[in-house]
């Protein structure tokens, strides 16, 4: 309420989005509303700052015994799985289990340099290493984040193990929980 | 190849199936042929190890503080959460995050002989605590879990946190992952 109070020309430009995408409904307009940073004035008009969060797009767990793990999920308990793929270039070895709905990433480290070699040191039996949540325009989303004072792992986004541009969020920002997002 | 020579009967009994659910088609078949253990001898016709993986119920994450956790994935990431519910019998607090294909379950103690309060002693950030899949039949995925040496922290199934029937596996046995069987 304070800030409509402060900034009356604010609410004049939500209404005015709401007009213009009539198809998009209200479900819109509120994603316009929660987009827009708190931390950034809404009459400087920011439409970089819309994005929507998505579907979770897997699970990452790392494993000490990719075999093992694989034969877990495909044998023991009748999940297809893919071949093992190596991914040199992010230092892993990937084998994704579908689920239906979404997918477990089973990670095991490739070459010296492996970005899970110190998770798996600290996590001897293996553990869930992150989770992936789709985002409709990652710098959209990550310069939102920035302004909501959500540390991330990089400053850019990069490219991601799938091809596609991705940004990890603080572990310590959220939860404990190393938080994925990738452009869909 | 091996459990074909010197158990003929068995391959007889798989045929069979296929002929009398003939809707079910192939992947039923397949799903026969995973879905009973390797070291349960078929021949003993046990119908009911055979079950069915399904889709990835939800992820749980265990926080520190609900209402930061709540507003994380609400104010900042922008996802249609539920309102915090007491589940005094399983000791918890829950708040759902709905990600479109699955959910997230934020777990905060609730009483003094909370099951994720040693979880949050040893992550003081919160942290992922478990996964949850989804299976057709409990007592059969229970069953052949056992035959197939994948400990379970309970002897039997009990009712979870949705009113459903549930099994934990022993994270040891899983990559170091807590793996929940639910009954959909």
């Amino acid at each position: 309420m304070k800030r409509q109070t402060t900034h009356p020309a604010t609410v004049v430009l939500i209404h005015v989005f709401c007009i213009v995408y009539p198809a998009a409904g209200v479900s819109r307009c509120f994603t316009l509303l929660r987009g827009v940073s708190t931390t950034t004035p809404l009459c400087q008009g920011v439409p970089g700052a819309v994005w929507k969060l998505g579907k979770l797009n897997h699970i990452a767990i790392a494993v000490p015994d990719m075999e093992r793990a694989t034969a877990l999920y495909r044998d023991v308990l009748g999940a297809t799985v893919s071949d093992k793929v190596p991914l040199p270039e992010h230092g892993v070895y990937t084998v994704f289990v579908e689920l239906g709905n979404t997918k477990l990433e089973l990670l095991h480290p490739l070459g010296d340099k492996s970005p899970i070699s110190g998770f798996l040191q600290k996590n001897k039996s293996g553990g869930m290493h992150h989770i992936c949540i789709e985002v409709d325009d990652i710098k959209a989303a990550v310069a939102d984040m920035k302004a909501k004072n959500i540390r991330t792992l990089s400053a850019e986004p990069r490219i991601g193990a799938h091809g596609k541009p991705v940004m990890f969020l603080h572990p310590k920002d959220c939860d404990g929980v190393l938080v994925e997002l990738e452009e869909a």
